[in-house]
């Protein structure tokens, strides 16, 4: 039997092969005679399992030699103040607002700098991306934070925004919690890049942080040890315990990946085509449809989440109950916008997207 | 075939019934069509284990109702700096230094308040335990610290302080990582405790804290929401995406720790009793060897940790060959203390300390 699709937003479906290897591996890790969970971190086997997960995601991302690969915790939110503790230095911050996220993010960066809001899309509900060219940005911003995917309004920067070009000399700092490793990153366009990993590398309790060399080493008096980037840094990421589970799955995640073709590409390349057909498969069909609606402007719609409603509210809880009967689980919208939404994310394959699609469309059909 | 006895201080072993639930449920939590790893945390298939675990923890440990339980990230380093943030309001710390792990917080407290050792057994080397008589309290302490097992050094309170009777009215806050539920707690003498749950709850990654209501609420500015006590316990610790697996694991451990009767006892009680003579059966054999010695104070000695020494320290590489040979994994010592340490958490079975101890009697005969 086929496991039903899985659309939550996070934490979200993780490849089956992963879970098939995690599964066999649990009480015994390549003959070591411990599962994962067992093993002290600083011992050879978690060690190896550490450094080849660093190692492949250093590859699929092509992270620079000179930024840092940190696994942290505190999720997304944990770092909405970790990322002002270390980068602000008390002074200004610039905040580019796009929806739920990047809110979060300034009103929590307000702790420790000056926030200053280069840019929002509040008053058209965040449902269009404010063009970089009309950023008003600080000539003394010690950092510009964008949330390059917002989870939960269903907007994504397809091109990041080039600072440089825009006359600002702050480094970028990205929360890509949602859309990490479904595209490449540009990294001459960024400082610092955070990420939460249970959208689309592994299990929550795992924070990413990719962090350029020059950041590490400024964090405020008041940023515990625990979450300074640089004594993560000179640790490598065991200052304290790790979450090493976590680590240990997303490293599977990660050999996952590097197995993923898609025209003639591989790894995080092929990925994004692979995330650009499924997206296009359920956007073309939303537009298409008389029953459903996105209200996202068509040049920043995410390719990871995709928010939509139905015309006919009154019928919400027949489409949710419909589609569990059908195998399509966790449509349900987020509290604070309502209708559906469905993320597909890397571990959702097309197949996955063609049976939402076919069950919306059937749904239109005989509901109408 | 059996499983090696694992001996890690931590991470460290997990029950083997509690792994091979977790290996059964990975694709498949309950007929859900999920694994828990990709479960929103918002959905009830979530919810329902988080309010089970929660509520399994608090009747093992027989939290009272006017205490919150918080499932949080960061570890015991974590707490160093997150304990202060929220208790200290910027004043007095008393803290009780035992070992490495108290030395540890009471560095990073100095970040967020005016640190007072009101005792320190480092002039012997962190082998005996102060007498809470000869503690000097401070009168207007915010709270007292103290780390009731150093899992590095080998000692425990096997008692905890009652700060009244020794005239202070601050609350006593525990760091009980490494034997938290092996043993009942007496919350009448207890404000706040915290620990990782990687030496006797689960995997690293997830923090537990107990806290009383009335010290909720007093965070510092400087506080990140994500670890303000008051914003988490609100939250039901879901502020931010808790670390959904470990709640989990710990969760299945519970179930676990429930099950166990001994001398007519169940759950932690029984557990307590095992620990005892657990301990009892590898101290005894250590006092009345030639070959091995514990340094620490006979009332003060850990039932958890248990580090020792081969008074030929030339061996130590023959010792632990010859014990992974034998099925027993992770006796190294720490690397500040050197030697040997034998953590026998919950999770190590009456078995496998006979195991060591008639390891240990062969290679103490064989090679004298």
């Amino acid at each position: 039997m086929n496991r039903p699709y899985n659309f939550s937003a996070g934490p979200a479906a993780i490849p089956e092969e992963v879970l098939r290897e995690a599964a066999s591996e649990m009480l015994d890790w390549h003959g070591s005679g411990m599962g994962v969970m067992e093993m002290s971190h600083r011992g050879k086997e978690f060690i190896s399992i550490y450094e080849r997960a660093e190692a492949d995601l250093r590859e699929l991302l092509a992270v620079p030699a000179n930024y840092r690969i940190l696994f942290m915790q505190g999720g997304g939110l944990g770092e909405n103040a970790i990322v002002p503790l270390n980068l602000s230095r008390g002074g200004r911050i610039d905040v580019v607002v796009t929806g739920s996220w990047s809110q979060k993010s300034q009103k929590e960066a307000r702790k420790y700098g000056n926030v200053h809001i280069a840019a929002s899309n509040e008053a058209d509900g965040h449902t269009t991306l404010p063009a970089p060219s009309g950023w008003q940005l600080s000539a003394d911003a010690s950092y510009v934070h964008a949330c390059t995917n917002e989870t939960i309004n269903g907007i994504e920067f397809h091109e990041l925004p080039d600072l440089k070009r825009l006359g600002s000399n702050a480094p970028l700092a990205i929360d890509f919690s949602s859309h990490v490793a479904s595209r490449p990153v540009d990294w001459s366009r960024v400082g610092l890049a955070f990420g939460g990993a249970q959208k689309n590398l592994g299990p929550a309790g795992l924070t990413l942080v990719v962090v350029r060399d020059d950041l590490l080493g400024h964090a405020l008096p008041a940023c515990p040890s625990a979450f300074d980037y640089r004594i993560v840094a000179e640790h490598d990421s065991m200052y304290n315990t790790p979450p090493t589970w976590g680590i240990y799955i997303a490293g599977l995640t990660f050999q996952w990946l590097k197995r993923q073709t898609e025209n003639g590409l591989t790894g995080v390349a092929a990925m994004e085509q692979s995330n650009i057909a499924k997206a296009k498969l359920l956007y073309d069909f939303i537009d298409g449809s008389q029953l459903y609606v996105n209200k996202v402007a068509q040049d920043c719609r995410s390719r990871m989440n995709v928010p939509f409603f139905l015309r006919d509210e009154s019928r919400n809880d027949a489409f949710l109950a419909g589609a569990k009967a059908t195998g399509l689980l966790q449509l349900k919208g987020h509290k604070s916008v309502g209708g559906m939404r469905a993320s597909i994310y890397n571990a959702m394959p097309l197949a996955g997207v063609q049976a939402l699609v076919g069950y919306m469309r059937e749904f239109e059909r005989t509901q109408a």
